[in-house]
């Protein structure tokens, strides 16, 4: 190939060179591309990957394209025919393989032969004579039996001299000749590829495993496994709620920070600052005279201890999740050990967390503008690898939008790179550029501001905008109706209702979701003071004791719905989801459809907690394949009563005092 | 600055190398910037140039940002500081200077010192202890004096003592200190930069001359100056018609094809294969025994004759344009000389211009894929550079969308590198994205479909996407209502009301725009043939007998149009560009504004050339700076009426027999 200046850039000063050879087609707009091919789009195996271009030439001839795309560390390409849609806008599908990354780019050509062979029938047609024409095509023979293998070359000789005696003779036996598919598959294997162009970037693709796109998480604090608030749960009591969790159907169970917890400016029960000595502290709080991020709190357990929760959760199907909070108490060893890593007072002493005109004198945040950068961020990575040694592969990221930019990137690409299999989970509740930053820089999968979306009108513009390109090329939503620090006022409010239309929408919208659990299944909806969203006594600063078998918990409900999104294809990823209108702004419906349609939900929930609400629900029939005025099939699978409707306007009616949604599977009725 | 991973490409192989020190600001979606930066955004001299981008970093901190731009050959950068608008976007303006080449990009910097500021001012608010902090800005102070000139140095050093002094005694005195204008100036001066994030590209823009941006364009075929078909016009008749072309008030006067005509394969009158033997031929098959692409046609005169109408036509204010077509007769100079720029026939003729089942054996296309296409192009090139000896800077590029792109960039840089002044208009009626890519390539002004959007819909989306960016940082329209090659069905079905009104559109909607003469102005519209869009008797194949004082002739309305134009800056301009809304779908309204909103024209339009059209207009009083129910005088430039409105919604009546037009200037009764 040779570069032309078709490809140079602007910035050239002075005059641009001259091309050695004419590349005549221009590419454009090649999407998807992030940030101008800065970021990798994301996958996970056997994903599609849909790439358009915009692709032209000068002129009128037959021009031809194909994307190109081939796995980190091969050098040969993957091709896929590109299709012309309209406007010269052109398209190709292709699969990716396992995890790992790949490269993609266009490529884009004149073609002669199609070129000549598309105006020697309009010729043709307008009985023209075309013995010049196809002795025309003897040339492209000829020339493609150069390029060619000595077997083809030989077949395109025998060819082209077969055509050399009819052309002069035989017009019409000519034409038919030259519709030969075994000769059109030569000349489009040998055509002169010396001019095409290619797409000045290759762009990346990341293909994370599949748990990175579908995922149900459960956050449990392993201190509060326990049966009494005097006695510290450790992580054989842990163990011990894995059949609890697993009955309810979760696959990812993640414990906040079980590192040593700080003595000094140490907090108390609802965040009080005059602790009683029994407080436990916060798990945020990292780091005592027993350790740091690479120890397991002393009153928690063992190594030993955490390999068995592992282990039982392994057998389960459930993975463990850890915290990775790049902080520190005043009592972990890194603020004797490396100073230097930690910001000054200007009387020396270290510099605290704040929020003027909030302290948060129990945490030192690091300084990633330290000269020492190189070496704190080799500790950071390290802290990643040893949990990963310890056969962790998933990490919740507390707050990464207060350490660098450049840290995630470069520590994310490296722990990657010996373990691909690794997930990180942004914690980033910010603003929306910096989140989506996040995404591009590598983390696997986001929060999302879903907690804060709780009206129809802000359900639909979200879930819109999560699952559209760009955005979903590169950002992953993980769904949490609450947190422990985010216990909204739709939850304090709305008491049982509410906690399940939450759930189903959370569950239902976003194939990754998670709830903090046992706060979520038992309503626990206390405020720890009014117009605040956290709670009263929040496990983050005291051990608590849940009645895990209450009657009213909902792990019925939870166990239903986690069952159902195992069943469905089309609920573990978000492609395809599309809302449908209704006429009362307390109902919203919204589909999900599989790749190939074959899965299809519709979800209609009631987002008013107190009152039945009943209305009319327009079903998009097209995300269904159904025609108009077509009857269809509706099983709830929640409930499992089935219903038929017909056409695209329905009644539906939910009474939130039984069930607040409707998880409807789809089914023709032919 | 030191590369951090944050700039590095994604296409990195294995790992990201650590940064040597942390840029904690990401600058994203950079705007305008034209396919990656690619291609230059385009302006004329003193316009603004508005630049967004999304600025944003991890944590809380106080960020800033400016953008910098230079002129090419300068190495200081001129710096416009940025506002932050919301949601993280931040905004600059700067006005480009004279004709050249101008890059610019973005820097964002975390700033400590408002940081710190800021956070004083909240904990001075809440009555915390300030003296630590007062501390650490003598910190600040002594690292800006050791950045600082000895004078300035001297300065903050005196600063930090006197602070320093305070900080112990007198906290509000200290804090007010704080807020010296010459101390935070000073900070600001000195501010460590070595961690700024630079934008990691230098996007360009290219300054063209003004009239690049303005300009009423006349066609004219100088053989039919004449009084009798039997004899041909001359170089020197054309002198004549200067008068003429400059009572109505053009700009550019633009010749089609000055060269000799071929003899081989000439066309005769109405584009007939059977020509007489006085037929004169099209003056796009150029190329005769008497010369090629650099040769004038003997009939018309010689080079001291185009010197004389260029001197004459430069007195009134008028710049000869003439056209570029890139093809030759079968007679021309170079099919002997270089036939090596011709493709062949089977049987070793020179393949003529098709497009099956059309022929066209009067032209040769130049073949760009030669070997010799450098040659060639080095040719081509020194034909414009010929002409542009001859005092020639306005040349209409005959279909370069049918010549490849890559000698479009290579040649309009290699002769603007020498004559910045040189204009290229494109004449490509082709596909959208093929137009738009010539002009990112550098043509200056390109046709557009102008000619064909001729109801309300169709002429308010072309409006609006030609003068909106993206398209209107690249793209300068010249708009249309006739050429040689279209008579489109609306003027050839609308007699006077619709030449008037398609003249009106075109010359407010577009800031450049033309017209086909004597053609337009004597209403000539009898196509060739029903359902054509050429002219009968078609002066591109025979000479045009033209009564220029026909008392219905549009001169004078056309003279009142181009004064208007050349009275409003408004006009002089695409910004601005709103359609306001009416209720007849025959009444178009629409408003240009000037930059700063002084001059305000609001045009209206009847598009219906027989009946009378009546309704009412939504004004959109934003654009006029007027208050609701604000009244406001309306002078109609084309009558000199004047009118008062009140409020948005007025009552308008255009009867196409008086005049399908209103030009009005808006003025506030104040």
């Amino acid at each position: 190939m040779t570069a032309t200046s078709e490809n140079l850039n602007p910035q050239t000063r002075g005059n641009l060179r001259q091309p050695k050879s004419v590349l005549r087609v221009a590419i454009e707009d090649v999407q998807p591309e992030i940030d101008c091919g800065r970021f990798p789009i994301t996958r996970t195996p056997g994903e599609y990957v849909t790439v358009s271009a915009d692709i032209f030439s000068d002129g009128h001839d037959v021009i031809d394209a194909l994307v190109q795309y081939r796995e980190d560390g091969d050098t040969a390409w993957h091709e896929e025919p590109m299709v012309l849609l309209n406007n010269d806008k052109w398209e190709a599908q292709f699969r990716v393989g396992g995890v790992g990354r790949y490269f993609y780019t266009v490529r884009a050509w004149v073609d002669s032969f199609k070129t000549w062979s598309r105006d020697l029938a309009k010729k043709a047609a307008a009985g023209h004579d075309l013995r010049l024409d196809l002795m025309a095509a003897e040339k492209f023979i000829a020339a493609a039996a150069r390029r060619g293998t000595p077997a083809d070359s030989e077949k395109l000789n025998a060819l082209g001299a077969r055509l050399g005696g009819l052309a002069g003779t035989d017009a019409l036996t000519a034409l038919a000749f030259l519709e030969d598919e075994d000769l059109i598959s030569l000349l489009s294997t040998y055509r002169d590829s010396s001019t095409d162009t290619i797409y000045e970037k290759e762009l990346a693709i990341r293909v994370d495993r599949p748990r990175a796109r579908f995922g149900s998480w459960y956050e449990m604090f392993p201190r509060s496994c326990t049966n009494s608030p005097e006695r510290h749960g450790t992580l054989r009591d842990c163990a011990e709620y894995v059949e609890y969790v697993a009955y309810m159907g979760f696959d990812v169970l993640y414990l906040p920070p079980i590192h040593p917890i700080g003595l000094t400016e140490r907090k108390g029960k609802n965040n009080s600052t005059s602790p009683s000595p029994h407080d436990p502290g916060s798990p945020w709080a990292i780091g005592s005279k027993d350790g740091g991020h690479k120890a397991i709190h002393a009153e928690l357990g063992t190594f030993t201890d955490l390999e068995a929760l592992k282990e039982k959760a392994a057998q389960h199907g459930i993975e463990l999740a850890l915290d990775l909070a790049f902080q520190c108490s005043p009592d972990h060893p890194y603020v004797k050990e490396h100073r230097e890593w930690f910001r000054s007072r200007a009387d020396g002493s270290v510099q605290y967390a704040e929020n003027p005109p909030k302290k948060y004198q129990d945490i030192y945040p690091l300084d990633f503008e330290t000269p020492r950068y190189a070496e704190l961020a080799e500790e950071l990575k390290s802290v990643v690898l040893f949990w990963v040694s310890h056969g962790i592969r998933i990490f919740r990221v507390d707050n990464p939008h207060t350490k660098a930019f450049v840290f995630w990137e470069w520590m994310i690409r490296e722990v990657q790179r010996g373990y691909p299999d690794v997930i990180f989970l942004a914690e980033a509740f910010t603003r929306p550029k910096i989140m989506y930053r996040l995404a591009k820089l590598g983390f696997n999968q986001s929060y999302t501001y879903f907690a804060w979306k709780n009206t129809k009108e802000e359900l639909t513009k979200f879930g819109t905008e999560i699952t559209q390109p760009p955005v979903s090329d590169f950002f992953r939503p993980n769904l949490w109706p609450n947190t422990p620090d985010i216990l909204n006022e739709y939850l304090q409010e709305g008491g049982r209702p509410a906690s399940i239309a939450r759930l189903i929408l959370a569950a239902t919208m976003g194939a990754n979701y998670g709830i903090y659990g046992p706060a979520f299944e038992l309503i626990e909806n206390r405020p720890v003071r009014e117009g605040s969203e956290e709670y009263l006594d929040s496990e983050k600063y005291q051990i608590r004791v849940w009645n895990r078998d209450d009657p009213r918990s909902l792990k019925e409900i939870i166990r239903r719905v986690n069952t159902i999104r195992r069943e469905s294809i089309a609920l573990q990823s978000n492609l395809h989801l599309e809302f449908h209108p209704t006429d009362n702004p307390e109902l919203i419906a919204y589909s999900k459809t599989s790749e190939d349609r074959s899965d299809k939900i519709l979800v209609i929930v009631n987002l008013d907690p107190v009152n039945r609400q009943m209305g009319w629900v327009d079903v998009v029939l097209s995300e269904f394949r159904l025609a108009p005025g077509e009857s269809f099939e509706l099983q709830d699978l929640l409930t499992d009563r089935k219903y038929v409707w017909q056409g695209s306007r329905n009644y539906v009616e939910l009474n939130p005092a039984y069930l607040p949604a409707h998880i409807f599977r789809v089914q023709p009725l032919r």
